[in-house]
């Protein structure tokens, strides 16, 4: 946070008033509501959130004053207590807070471990949102936008289709190699064959469901596709049968958080512009996976 | 296979009714149909398929003699062809064959993949039946006894709760290590502290789902769940969650696959002895993912 944003932080409402002169290229977002920045969040997007969206207060009171923006993949006990520490009250989540895709209380209402997140963010006066479906309905797509810089792709991004790549030749191993070097990836996963070359690839960020992930390959110029997760009786068997088969395809599962966090830092910097006098950080929730010494492929 | 039992399969059934007074112990089955050894199989499980089960006939005719039995974790195209070469031409499966659980076949009618496999059971003349609802539902749970045997747990399993167990305190990654040895995962994944000894450990093999994982996790009792396959969304940040409050609990994720395996090989020795005349053998779908050497976790 630069010393600047500090003192908007720090400086009450009222304050700021008498000193408007001060700052007179732009008028201070300090005194805005949470409602007032995810609003102001939508219309800048330009998208229209789709009918039944996800992207909805999860907890707290829209109408507190937002000290501080935190983004985040998701926002996990250890990612709200990170925000706490740093003065954040208004979390932006791409991901759920209540361990369901609706964020839906019921299934886990009398659960000790969703009273105490909730009791938490009560307590601590937080705001949850989540966005998701707009930020990926964003033109250009916030998430993929993250993630290709993060893996480095832009100049591999097709001008047609921003989720195809056309990549130098490499075999899907090397691929996966420079991706886990690029995002720090603990538990990468390869379904086909990894000594496969490969030039076309398509993206799909997150967990976009089966549907969609075996369209992807059904074009015949994907080689590779790069995912977040899959189910083990959907698209992974896909990709073994269709590699079975003779056909050039292979899959290389992230992991869902790897495959989207950057999006989420993406979303931070952009936040960042729509309002200069709010600190904004991004908090990493982090993968949340550890592997053994001993897991990599002894078969090969 | 033993001699005796290859003798059976190749001899056509009309010589047999010569030949029964040599086998007077057992009436013989080389001659019986898809259909009915998938009867007498339901039969003896004792248990009654729960309503809507996708246990059926999911391709050819059930009137096909069965010349041998091929038992598998998932029928994949590799599978498929490693039956047919055996001379196997009833495929037990626990997993789908058709990429949803299902087998719904019109999401890819005009899929190129899944056209190819549908033509090769066709060809082969193979039956495919899916044996995964009351495989579970049978007492014990056939699965659970193929895992309980692999991981050499059933010293340790509870007598009243069979997906429960008391191991000798060990912590979360001696215990992830153990079953990375026995089953030879390489993909396995660890969510919480490894650091943590545990000794009370819930099993619950395959995708149970977040409700029934969760539920596990809820008991104060359980402080690790080890299962094959779990949304990221889902159980993964529960168990995040709960390990920030400082509850003690963890997961060990072994992969789907990697996780009911040894169940269809379980499946395949008791098919056996409920058709001593007919070749019943295991085929291993295989753990469908390959890691790369340096994806050992970097930050421990």
């Amino acid at each position: 946070m630069s010393p600047t944003k500090l003192l908007c932080a720090l400086i009450p409402a009222f304050t700021l008033i008498g000193l408007g002169h001060l700052a007179p290229a732009q008028k201070s977002d300090a005194h805005l509501a949470a409602g007032q920045v995810m609003q102001r969040i939508i219309a800048a997007t330009g998208a229209t959130p789709p009918a039944n969206t996800v992207d909805t207060l999860k907890a707290g009171d829209p109408n507190t004053i937002v000290t501080g923006i935190a983004t985040t993949f998701m926002d996990t006990y250890a990612v709200l207590e990170k925000a706490v520490a740093g003065g954040k009250n208004l979390i932006i989540t791409h991901e759920p807070t209540f361990y369901n895709h609706p964020d839906d209380l019921a299934p886990l209402a009398s659960d000790p471990v969703q009273q105490q997140k909730l009791k938490y963010i009560q307590d601590h006066h937080l705001v949850v949102w989540r966005f998701h479906d707009t930020w990926h309905a964003r033109r250009p797509d916030g998430i993929l936008v993250g993630m290709v810089n993060q893996f480095g792709w832009g100049k591999y991004q097709s001008s047609s289709d921003p989720y195809r790549f056309i990549l130098p030749a490499a075999n899907v191993g090397q691929i996966a190699a420079s991706l886990q070097a690029r995002t720090g990836d603990r538990a990468l996963r390869i379904v086909g064959d990894s000594s496969m070359t490969v030039t076309d690839v398509a993206l799909m960020p997150g967990a976009a469901g089966a549907d969609r992930q075996i369209k992807a390959l059904e074009d015949d110029k994907v080689q590779l596709l790069v995912a977040g997760e899959s189910r083990e009786w959907e698209t992974v068997p896909y990709v073994q049968d269709a590699a079975a088969q003779g056909r050039h395809k292979a899959l290389i599962l992230l992991g869902h958080v790897v495959s989207e966090e950057a999006g989420m830092d993406e979303c931070a910097r952009w936040v960042r512009t729509l309002f200069p006098d709010i600190p904004v950080t991004f908090i990493p929730a982090g993968e949340p996976f550890h592997t053994l010494p001993a897991s990599s492929d002894r078969r090969r």
